[in-house]
């Protein structure tokens, strides 16, 4: 099964970022352990701080080979329109994460435009939150 | 005549995507119709999911040789004050225009920051929006 | 291909009313400019200030020989459900236009009951918003 | 005794016209059917799209030998007090119908000007309507 | 001196409807009267329940030869921007009459949409409202 | 006939009180030609600054030989119910008289505590409001 | 005892006014009746329609010979804080009377500046309401 | 220089009345003592419960000979427009006074219909207020 | 007679400052004036813009030696609840006055917290508002 | 140990200031009879009506060797954001007094900006509050 | 150049209050450092825990010879209406500091009436606000 | 020492943009002014009208060589979470500065998602506000 995850803005300044909400492991180490755990599967990881990059690889994927798409679109969650209508445009299902609780941080940090474009949520188990959604993609 | 058309985010879909509002028709082939339609003018074309690209491309045509603009800025529409003032910064005369109806459509969708800024509007009518709005330019 | 125009209250006085907003040309000269225009087509012009006439023509026309109808409703956009009815009722496609660009005049005129029963809108070109309409109809 | 149907805007239109809404049946043929079955009785039928058609035939059988009348007023029925005086001003009974049930429909269905002016409303039914309404007057 | 009385809807009912608030004499008596008072003078008289035919007929007599205009629009005084739009077109002045006093009835009479674009209003004196206002129009 | 002009407070101040709202001319100059005009007629005019005065002469023309008064109440049409109390308890029949369109000034003005009471109103004709109350006096 | 009535504006006309509400017997009938009943009480009366002569009234009966005064002050019960503030600067009790139960009457008859002046009110049984109001006197 | 100074309702009752708000002076000795102590000028004192009485008043002294007028418009303060229509037409300047400090008073004495009018306030010391409003208008 | 003219926050600044709302005479000058005019009384002057020192010299004047305190609080007029407790809490009586007419300035400058506490205010007559005051004083 | 008590605005008035709220003993008085209780500790007391005196001593004790503070801020507890960083700035322990149930009078005195700065508040008992907050600190 | 800086309350415990929020130097070494920057200018320090201080040296500053003014209000900033009056009145330029980022903290140190009175703002740089301010100064 | 200026949307138009607000010197000839001024550091200049542009160059300077960023974040300014989140990500310190005095201008431009994030703002002084921001990052 081949699946994408896709992490958006200050996501690759994870473990170096804010610790005490996102914890100390770097993305690249956490995506090896993802990656043995699930050896039969095909995961691959692109980042950008970019709205439009995360538009144009959600394009590239859900029209391509991918047979689900797991994002953590960071603060565009909360602003972008286009993001959400480029989820429901593509055909490949997506899964949005996020490691902290958002919905316990910031008021401004509630409101997801993203969330009804995809098929679920899972929020606030750090990292696992990836790996979960993964089991949640494979279970379908 | 020079004029430009710039798309904004997932407008690059057009012909795979929610085809009961957009069509089965590709850009690229209606543009290909486009040009053939105006060839005694000069008809360019740009997309692009970045909203930073959508201003860099105004700045460029409208302090350039563009004699006007054709803009669907897709999402963007509804949330992006820097492609508002960057169109009232530049020279050249630009028209908003939109494939669907968008007054028929979610409410986040009525509310239109590009529209102030623009000479007029042109909606609903699929694909040929484009060409009516360059007859309205050739026609000023 | 057959094309009605129709002209709700008041826009019989084009040219002699409220110049700033309306401009000084009366329709019956435009409409001759607009027909020499489209010699291969059959554009045919009504224009009446009463609302039931408004419904009939759209009957007559919609369910008759028209191929599309181009509608300014006049202050009939801001008041009449009985239009907006018909328009959905016939089988013709029907444009609305407006000469201004009503959005940017009094609050009550931002308010259409027309809008969600056409196919598009076309406002702010002046009378040539007709001319585009009918390059739209012959489009489809 | 003689009773007269009269039928507002987009009436005429039935059986052609948004049949989930309305039926498939025109009124040409329910009102045979009505006809035969109140063969006893003098039923006639007037239909118009425009108010002031409508205020004409209330005046002329509300003054004349009607022994009732059948008021389907259509979208006027939420705009009209012109209508709604007519029907005070006359002498026969008249009576409010709609085919479908208005108030489960769009908001702006809700307001009836008509109503208070009638001497009773009789809505939801379908074509059905209509009969119970000359049930009605006949019972009085 | 020329000048056009125009009735609005129902008031062709007048000696026969509610005559406790619009009295018993019908207006084509009264209109008799009226001629022979003003016998010097070129007095027209026009009813209608149309309200496209009121637009109409404030178009021809304003943009023609009557020195004034006497208008009681009935129950379009309350809900017809066209109309009102269509008095603020035409050169000749309008005085807005009314038969009963209106500022004594329902809520809804008490809001006139024609009366701004009117010089003056005179109301309350039963059919004498209309002599009235053609002797304030044969004053200026 | 005979007729009383009664005219509240302030108006005796007429032709040198804010001359652009109410005229340069004085009412007693005015009177004198509505007096010759009338020259048939009893016309009597009495002004009082005194609520109570105004009041007081209402009950005793209204009581009397006067067969009609004709009033402006000037700042107590906003403020007093004991003379729209007066107007309602006599016999003759009470005209409000307007110089001015009040109903295009200050707020406060807009409110008539006096109409209601009233047989009819006439505002905006300047001074020549008044004779054309006594015309509709002497008509009646 | 000595004992003063005054009555208002309008409660001249008592018996030739409104008699559905203010009955058709007139004050001065009634006040003869009253002197008749208390006979051994020195009963006077006095009406105006002046404020000030209301107030000039109080001030001379409250500073005199008078044990209590009964006070019907009409429309001014709604308006006056002057007659109100006389009220409590004399010396003479004073009762507040309606003929009629103004509370059950138009709002703006529900709202007394005079009764917080008086030691209290008696209200709605005719006639009868003076009678009472001197009992209550007189019980003091 | 010829000064007039107008009293309201209940002010003749100075001296006699809530001694602890209103002093126990009367204004007749108060005014003699004014007198006196301007022998220079020509004051003139007058007062009245009527409030046309005042707005008389305010007229003859204000297009007649007085240099100055010094009003205490008691309760009328609070509620006359006519009484303020008055001082903004006449031509003599007002000084509004007040003998207790009103804004400390109830709510309902806190609004001056009258202050708006006047070229200045002077309130809270007793009937020393008059003579300092006299001073301020001696020293303009 | 002893009496202090406390000046609050700015007003040393009178002369140079807003010349078209506060003029063009210092106050010093001014005072000079003042001193002359009264010169068999012993007039004081004290300015400052500490809060604290008004207080200081209101408790020293008001329980020493001055027969009265004239104040203008400045901006400490709107903010300072202190002030007002000091005017409350000592014996010498206090009269506000204001240059201008405060009353007709900004909204924030209508409330003050100063005037409950004081015997009376002089508002609107200029610099010739401390002169009044000091006569007020003078006459208590 | 060492305590000092600031009394803030208007508190040296105490004994002779509104004594139906405050009492009649003095300060000093009252302040003998707390030494002689507190014998054994170091009590000291500062007055002052200066908002910036009351700044620079809590500075003063506040970095110097008392070992708490009681303060009566007055008038200034309800408008000095100032005062309260005092406090926070400090390292001596400060308890807020009140003689009067503050919460009990005017809504202006029920907001302290004092109090969230403080380690408590003690109020309504007059002047033993102050002994309380001393036995209080001893506590500590 | 002579340029001024003044500071408002509590700013003299600089080095020794909450450090975290505004650091451990003491102003006093701050400005001997930032003497020895601009020995070719004049600089000047002045610091007062008392409003009316800060109101005197703006004016004594603002009417001499000061160049400029730097003034760091700190709590005064959020509610003193006649330092922001004094700065309006007053010739030379204030620049705002602050030393903390105030914007990110309470939310009543969010509003300056200050503000709108200066030129510009410099917040959030520790001391170096100060020297920033002075270079903006110099660069005028 | 390495610092880099980083400027958002539309501002590379500086020079030919409405330059009422923004002034008529493009930024590269101000720049080159700059980097004379500071030829012992490095100063480098970043534009970009993209959201994500500005976050990777943040992440690459802030976690890179720059000593200091100064951003002018345009538009994004008061729509970006993204690029907010992204200095809070950072190392390196960010000065958020703006040309014209903000707070002065339209209410949507009020509100900064960026300067909870920076360590300072500095505002109103024209493209001076830039050369500020560095001084301030080279004094730290």
């Amino acid at each position: 099964m081949k699946i994408l995850i896709i992490n958006g803005p200050n996501l690759n300044l994870l473990g170096k970022r804010e610790e005490g909400i996102y914890g100390s492991v770097s993305f690249d180490d956490y995506f090896a352990i993802l990656q043995s755990k699930f050896s039969a599967d095909n995961i691959e990881y692109y980042q950008s701080n970019h709205e439009g990059d995360i538009i144009d690889m959600l394009h590239k994927a859900g029209f391509g080979d991918a047979d689900g798409i797991v994002l953590n679109a960071g603060a565009y969650t909360h602003t972008s329109i286009a993001i959400s209508d480029a989820i429901r445009a593509i055909k490949a299902p997506v899964i949005e994460v996020h490691i902290s609780n958002v919905s316990a941080r910031e008021e401004y940090r509630h409101k997801s435009y993203i969330a009804p474009s995809c098929i679920g949520t899972i929020t606030g188990f750090g990292l696992d939150s990836y790996r979960l959604a993964i089991e949640a993609l494979k279970a379908r």
